[in-house]
């Protein structure tokens, strides 16, 4: 602990050139495409070129249901990789990429933290290398292109009041999410009701996230169903000839973002899809090529493991060919006392019973991790504050539970916090125990796939499902769309789709309001609850304290 | 001639690694923040460092005005610079950098042509450095928070129907023109009608553009006025707080590209505002950097002298303290025919009489440009087809006007075909002979000074002004915008405000429709017709067959 924020411990970092960084994977500099002097593309002809190697271990970060008491997934995987790396083993972290918008929302920026940071920090959370820009622009070209069809006749009989395709910004905007365009008059269209989601919600971005190739990419943009006739016939971004220069758009966003962690460390940080109408994860072609440089390669999913572990194994692992090696299930004792019932006020003191109480959540998630036959150890992300009894408590439970919980103090102490974690990790990895399969097979039908998400993650009785939504479904499987996953939508916060129910609630069923279909992404969305796809700003937003101190360093956003 | 595309001869060009050109320029390799191995923004750190050294000539290339026959001001920057440097000069350019939208709409880059062009093409005429990205995002955050001002109880008292600052997007999208945002309830805020510009319309865009460093740059954001109260009492971005955060996004993009011509003369490329509702000029940051590193510097100004060079002398000169050495007027032969009353479709014949014709519109703007106190130097940039009679008609005409027309094929052979133009347009910015004043001075009242370009530069024989405009110039310059200087916004096509009134038009009035305040950029702008702030695409938009070529290359861009 050194009373330094993260932003201060970032800017003190010693920053390795990133063409050190990338020759520490045997990237040539030749293959880095530099943005600044701290972060590079890796170019695709280099990427094309590893294809025959082996790959290395693909170590997945999940959580505990996220609480306001913070669990550290992310600084747990940035620290993981440099445990790794400083006891001797080659490792690369792959992430995914900070938003812009909710950084004017709420302090907090999306890199790590204490000592367990990526870097440059700033950048991350800012521009970064412009992927997030390149994707607004290649899906708001889409949505003119799609109203300039319709201005100029129509020849594709797009029924107006069926154009699924919204707009996107990379902001916090409520005053966006339901609008009117095209108003004014003639020469400014036919007026239809619309609205805009934030970026990292675009079908586009998790699309980039799923591409391994620019041709795959063209293939999935031109797939995006972005209207239905008067016939309810789809109409595709192919269809309105938008899929090439859209790839255009995004040639160089594809090719993933090479930076360092603190300890000088490789990382990918690479794409950001939400982790409710998308599947939150780092793009397959980051966790690809890090697996093909590098020996271990941790990574992470979003929210908790009964959605972004899920959906890390179920979308991205079956899509990518992916298969993961071991499991870290991060935990931290104020999250699990306030999962045992513990208010936010009261995690100050000592309560072992509590947190006894909240390793019900812990242990559902472990036990569903196991059920993918993947090796799982906990990592208990030590704050000062926890006691030696209620650290036990959980060893205890979690050892009964056939795994080990390590506790870890890479927040504080960098890679010589967590090199207990790290030694574990490696072991496991290297031990063959894996073998990998998905929740459901392909075949499946899209019901059965959601019910089987539902009874056996969330451990619901079951689903309910309003008859509209249920034609909906048959109607996909009888136009082709039956093999494609699920990416279920619902609250980060339980199993089930109350907010409130932490620890692991029973006697509830899912209730399956709406479905869409993601043919680009691969996937069909299934919304279990209220899902924001445009924040707002708070009453104070962020922006009103950031700027440039006087020394030309960024002050308030983080 | 070679018979091949621009693009290709873009792609044939051996770009020298970009820490080569700045080289040239005596720009360490530390003050260089790369962008790949062809692109790099120059540090403000180094930047600051210059601000000892004596400035280089300063040298505007201009037009007359614009017709479908195309006049190739950008080219004959190019290839000036590349000419200076090919008669052993120090040479540099200054240029706009291209908006994305338009490149969906009709075909056609922003980068020159032929064998003057600046590299690499396609990354200027898309996402480039980012810079563009970051004006969208600033903008945004701004509009943004005022909604969402309103929303938490509107402290400020903003009368929402009196809210100015409207949106922006860098796309073709007329269906955003004019929207009606917030609806949906409560949660989304308080409906009201609004709509976006394209980016390149944002007077942050001319903020960025005209500010000297970050402390100014903050200033001028500070200073934009978003909205009115009921009082009518002018409501700023300094009164939101956005101004820090608006900074913070645009502190990267503040500094100037370094890119190169296909000679590899070292090419700033920064900036692009538009032409009408704004000044039209690269930063001065840009134009400022380069006068310290180059002995010669080449910029251009947009449309043609009567909007884009008096724009550059009366805005971008007397905010920025700089001053031309020599003033380069181009025409082609084509144009001058169309001035002359010669149609499109009849350019192919030789027509000297036509051509006399048209010389009425470049001896007026000569006339207008030697009225600035600056030597002025006709280039006539060959096109194939031009004949010795008509060449030599030209020739003729501006040596009765005491200056001298030059014949240029910088298009087909490069530098080799501007040697001339280069020797002359060096010694005329070393003679001494410039001694450049504005056309008005900064204490003339705000209606007089549009009455003053009106009738010099137009040769109007006065303005129409309604009541309301000169109430409220009257206002303004009673709340101390006095001072400001007038941006004009008319068509292009004409001195008058007719787009069909070619040649030089005589006997018609300047109707002020409508003013408006850029309090942040600092200018006045005065709209004489319509101006469209937010392009639509046409029914075959070239984004439909903008894509990858089997080797990767982007094709249908250009």
């Amino acid at each position: 602990m050194t009373g330094l924020s993260d932003i201060d411990i970032a800017r003190a970092a010693t920053k390795a050139p990133i063409r050190d960084i990338g020759a520490a994977l045997d990237i040539p500099d030749a293959a880095l495409l530099p943005f600044g002097h701290d972060k590079a593309k890796v170019s695709a002809d280099f990427i094309d070129s590893l294809q025959s190697r082996p790959d290395g271990r693909l170590i997945l970060v999940t959580a505990i249901n996220p609480t306001p008491a913070g669990e550290g997934k992310t600084t747990t995987t940035v620290g993981l990789g440099d445990g790794l790396k400083a006891i001797g083993k080659k490792s690369a972290i792959c992430i995914r990429e900070a938003s812009l918008g909710p950084c004017f929302g709420m302090k907090g920026g999306a890199a790590g933290g204490g000592y367990a940071q990526v870097v440059p920090m700033e950048d991350i959370n800012l521009h970064f290398t412009g992927d997030f820009h390149a994707i607004t622009s290649a899906h708001n070209l889409l949505s003119a292109m799609i109203d300039n069809h319709i201005y100029w006749g129509n020849a594709l009989g797009i029924d107006a009041r069926r154009v699924v395709w919204r707009r996107v910004m990379d902001m916090n905007d409520r005053a966006l999410r339901d609008v009117v365009t095209s108003l004014g008059g003639v020469a400014n269209g036919f007026p239809r009701q619309t609205g805009f989601d934030i970026t990292v919600a675009s079908e586009v971005m998790a699309i980039l996230c799923l591409a391994t190739d620019l041709a795959d990419l063209q293939r999935r943009l031109g797939d995006i169903i972005v209207a239905y006739t008067r016939d309810k016939a789809p109409v595709t971004a192919r269809d309105l000839k938008a899929d090439g220069a859209m790839t255009v758009l995004l040639q160089q966003a594809l090719q993933p973002n090479l930076v360092q962690t603190l300890e000088q460390t490789p990382a990918f940080v690479h794409g950001g899809p939400f982790a409710n109408i998308a599947h939150g994860c780092n793009s397959v072609l980051a966790t690809r090529t890090a697996l093909k440089l590098a020996d271990y390669v941790v990574t992470e999913a979003g929210f908790g493991a009964d959605l972004g572990a899920e959906k890390f194994m179920d979308i991205k692992c079956r899509k990518a060919g992916l298969a993961p090696d071991c499991v870290v299930l991060v935990a931290t004792i104020r999250a699990l006392k306030m999962n045992g019932g513990v208010a936010k006020g009261d995690l100050g003191a000592e309560n072992v019973e509590a947190v006894q109480a909240g390793c019900a959540n812990l242990a559902r998630h472990l036990e569903n991790l196991k059920g993918f036959g993947v090796p799982v150890v906990v990592a208990i992300n030590h704050f000062a504050g926890d006691t030696e009894a209620e650290v036990a408590a959980v060893q205890a439970r979690v050892a009964e539970l056939g795994s080990e919980a390590i506790l870890c103090r890479h927040w504080a102490d960098g890679s010589a916090g967590i090199a207990n974690l790290a030694h574990r990790v490696a072991a496991l990895a290297d031990s063959g125990q894996a073998d990998f399969a998905p929740l459901y097979p392909d075949g499946m039908g899209l019901l059965d796939k959601i019910e089987t998400i539902a009874t056996r993650i969330y451990r619901a009785d079951g689903i309910s499902v309003p008859d509209g939504v249920r034609r909906q479904l048959e109607e996909w499987e009888a136009a082709g769309f039956g093999a494609l996953p699920i990416c279920m939508a619902k609250t980060q916060y339980s199993f089930s789709t109350d907010p409130a129910a932490r620890g692991a609630p029973t006697g509830f069923t899912l209730p399956v309001r709406e479905v869409r279909l993601s043919a680009g992404a691969g996937f069909v969305v299934a919304i279990c609850g209220d899902i924001m796809t445009m924040p707002g700003l708070p009453r104070v937003p962020a922006a009103e304290s950031i700027g440039l101190n006087a020394q030309g360093f960024i002050e308030g956003l983080f």
